[in-house]
């Protein structure tokens, strides 16, 4: 059985090394990949993206550990989903949903209730050592989810603005995501070009086939690997060439329109 | 078979996947667990309390191979260790023995002097790939530890400085680790509360339950996943807001106590 | 059958996720083994140096994937390669070259053009989860080489400049990588002592036998890992100390020779 790891530990205090550790003790056979360590701290919108882009290439039957939790230790739910065939175990703060959306909705919650399948007396600041990794390790293991606690029907959502189409025709939409390159991935559909993307007052025509397509240092929109228009550097980065940074708007013109009189 | 791994080789060179490859050469079947390379470069104390939180939390029977090797090409000695059930290989440093007897003490250590088990002729400068990764696959391959090598009884420890009560009935101790997020990790044990911890200049009252349960940015204390009193900073550094470190001096002062006249 | 990765995806976004969850989906008993994720974005040298210290480390049979790949997207092919028995998938930019050729040479090469083994229609921006991936996982499953596509003998080759003996016997060579310690590796074969090394105009003895064979924050040369000089600081990093990167110029003077008038 594969279980994959999220969480925000990076790879200096050996915090996902105890995780591992859990993991191997309650499910011995299961194979362990890791999904990401490196989320900012506490960033629980970037999780949910990253859970979102990884765990639907991985086969059903995995079970999905994501570890996000800045409400460690307060009132705030620990949950295992259902979802496509996958099974997903972390906090209720909607870091899970977007992933379980994506393949086909959650289809079983529970809250993960029932404490002997924890770690001794759960630490005020480690649930993933001591209630998250255990229970997922008791899933790999072929523990049914009904066993893990009380149905629940009521977990959190992230509300993400989405993209509209203002009366002029023109797209506005934002920034969602950075990535390590300084990519600056959009919400904005890959619409028809030719189009001109204005972002933090500056316009990129496009969309381009690919990075090389262009010469190096400049800016580009190319269609993103999840389908949506990202903004780029050749060989550099557009989030430090732009300022720009999650959240950011963006403004999408397509050949039907006049050129933007402000940009 | 687990072996864990635990460097300063970060993830940018391939030192830690030449190593991976000498383990799978030597034990086919092993079950490789990263507990983490991002330890700061020849950081032997970070190391050993990493080891510390995390080898604890695998099965018995589970092989530790430690790479924190400042003196490596010196005459310090490589060892195996026995522990609790567990295997220890890494240099005679200090960094594999608070992990050791975390787990009811040293049972058997001998140093790595069979040089048959070695790969060829180690280089001056990566031991980690010579003479550790052989011998810790060759055990993890079901190697009886007496064959690495001759017994030893001598090896180096780490001494560090313990948390003290003062005449007055203040405890005086400090901060032993600074994690990813900033908390400042104490060797204070969980004092009952209310309590008032005075760190670089500032007074914090405590504990609290959990980061949660404090506004964003305020300081608070809190019962750490170790079990002593950890400073931190609701989502936020407690080392960036108050400068501190591993060694900043820790007071905590008990309600049958009164203030300090000098924070 | 063991599957290592190396990428200039980093620890933060989940591409390297995305990539492993299509390996274990194409060959669910694969053993994925990380060589490195965190070379610099696009930097195909380094990858190539990284894959040339860790790939003959494993076991034949090996398959490596490799993804530092800028000109994703562009008409640059995707390669799959047969070296010493073990079989390489990356972009055809020369990063498995160097590696091949530690491992025998290059005995079969085949550009990835048979269509049906990758995942859908490829993305613009994503080849390691859409191309290189599904066709590393099917050769991890059993798939034969000659299945992935049409054989090539064109490969592009990295050119590097080699170090030489000028007419006065000074070895002239250069900085070809700075490791995380802040070490730098030459190009310079393993000299006979006593030798003096300049660089950045700066002279420095040795070779030392080891790193903690000179004072704590002194310069020294020892002979690294893969047998070329190299250029440390105790404790410290050379590459700050004397602000030298890859391709800084290095002259050694062997006993025989008088010093540099101008170093």
């Amino acid at each position: 059985m594969i279980v994959t790891l999220l969480t925000d530990f990076g790879d200096e205090d050996g915090f996902v090394g105890a995780m591992r550790g859990v993991l191997l003790g309650r499910a011995p056979g299961a194979v362990l990949a890791d999904l990401a360590h490196h989320v900012p701290p506490g960033d629980v919108v970037k999780a949910a993206r990253v859970l979102r882009r990884a765990a639907p290439c991985f086969p059903p039957g995995t079970v999905h550990l994501v570890v996000v939790d800045p409400g460690v230790g307060s009132d705030r739910r620990p949950l295992a989903l259902r979802a496509g065939g996958h099974v997903f175990v972390g906090p209720d703060n909607g870091v899970l949903i977007e992933a379980a959306e994506a393949l086909g909705g959650v289809t079983e919650a529970r809250a993960l209730t029932e404490r002997s399948l924890w770690r001794g007396t759960p630490s005020r600041t480690f649930h993933g050592r001591d209630v998250f990794a255990p229970v997922a390790g008791a899933l790999a293991a072929g523990l049914p989810l009904e066993a893990v606690g009380s149905p629940v029907d009521d977990w959190v959502r992230l509300d993400a603005p989405r993209p509209v189409r203002d009366p002029g025709g023109v797209w506005r939409g934002r920034v969602v995501e950075v990535d390590r390159y300084g990519n600056l991935i959009t919400d904005l559909p890959p619409l028809p070009g030719p189009l001109r993307l204005e972002i933090a007052g500056v316009a990129v025509q496009g969309p381009s086939p690919a990075y090389a397509a262009v010469p190096a240092e400049a800016l580009l929109v190319v269609v993103g690997s999840e389908g949506t228009l990202e903004v780029a550097v050749r060989d550099g980065s557009a989030a430090a060439r732009l300022g720009a940074r999650a959240g950011t708007p963006v403004a999408c013109f397509t050949p039907d329109l006049p050129p933007s009189s402000a940009p």
